[in-house]
């Protein structure tokens, strides 16, 4: 499967409960993401109980998919020990995308809903999640089964104006 | 192939040059990346030339293979049309490395340098390239067939440390 071509954004999504062992290959894809000199500067938080995902759609009114999804991992920022700070939400991109792409592997819908650098989200998702001072929301990523059949059909997105030869 | 898996910086290259084909399946990956309201707000510049890769390097000491690489894609955001300026740089971050898994997929070996938001970095390499002012350099990608035969050997970086169910 081309995970890369099949991966979509997914908003709409059935009751059936994500097992904990494909939790745990979308948490290892995310772990395999390259980091600015490998300084792997994320934590994990999984959500799979119904009243908090429907309070993270309260904290993020934009996130609707949230009152459908059947898990949420919530990408996080460890600031200690980093090695390069101003990389570290690149590093974070990666992770997200590569949970992303797993799941699109396993069946498992998804969308990726940015959360930094809007400090406002940021601080209420922390203060929802009783995250500790070390640690600041990245992103959110809403997981579950899709509703439609048709959910991780190719949309070629190829735009040859975007590219350019050896020079402007 | 498990490209999530097997993707792993690599520094050290052949002079086998990259097929221009496989340039192009390079850059429709990154296009399929996911990005904030489909902005899409990126632009690719290849370099092939050795000279123009050479410079690379010498604007950008830290980036050494670009001494050995035989391809350099570099990321740059395009500034005209954005919906959501603040998540470029994410949707940036997923368009390279959906690259560097479709080169890992290819048997091509890639890393990913960082350039933004160094503004010093950004400067001296959009002069270098001549980009026009709606563009700024993001990142740059080295590329090339890898020396090792044993490039993409899988390297586990799951640690169960950074994982936190329901609540901290």
């Amino acid at each position: 499967m081309d995970i890369i071509n099949y991966r979509r954004s997914v908003r709409s999504f059935t009751d059936q409960v994500i097992e904990p062992e494909k939790i745990e290959q979308l948490l290892r894809a995310g772990m395999q993401a390259p980091s600015a000199r490998n300084q792997q500067p994320w934590h994990f938080l999984v959500v799979q109980n119904r009243e908090q995902l429907l309070k993270i759609y309260e904290t993020s009114p934009y996130a609707r998919m949230f009152t459908e999804a059947t898990a949420a991992i919530i990408v996080l920022m460890d600031k200690t020990n980093l090695k390069n700070e101003l990389m570290a939400p690149q590093d974070l991109s990666a992770a997200t995308l590569n949970i992303l792409l797993r799941a699109t592997e396993l069946g498992i819908g998804s969308c990726w809903c940015g959360v930094f650098p809007n400090s406002e989200r940021m601080a209420s998702l922390k203060v929802l999640i009783k995250a500790p001072d070390q640690y600041e929301v990245f992103s959110l990523i809403a997981l579950g089964y899709p509703q439609d059949a048709d959910a991780f059909r190719f949309v070629d997105r190829f735009d040859p104006t975007k590219i350019s030869y050896e020079e402007f």
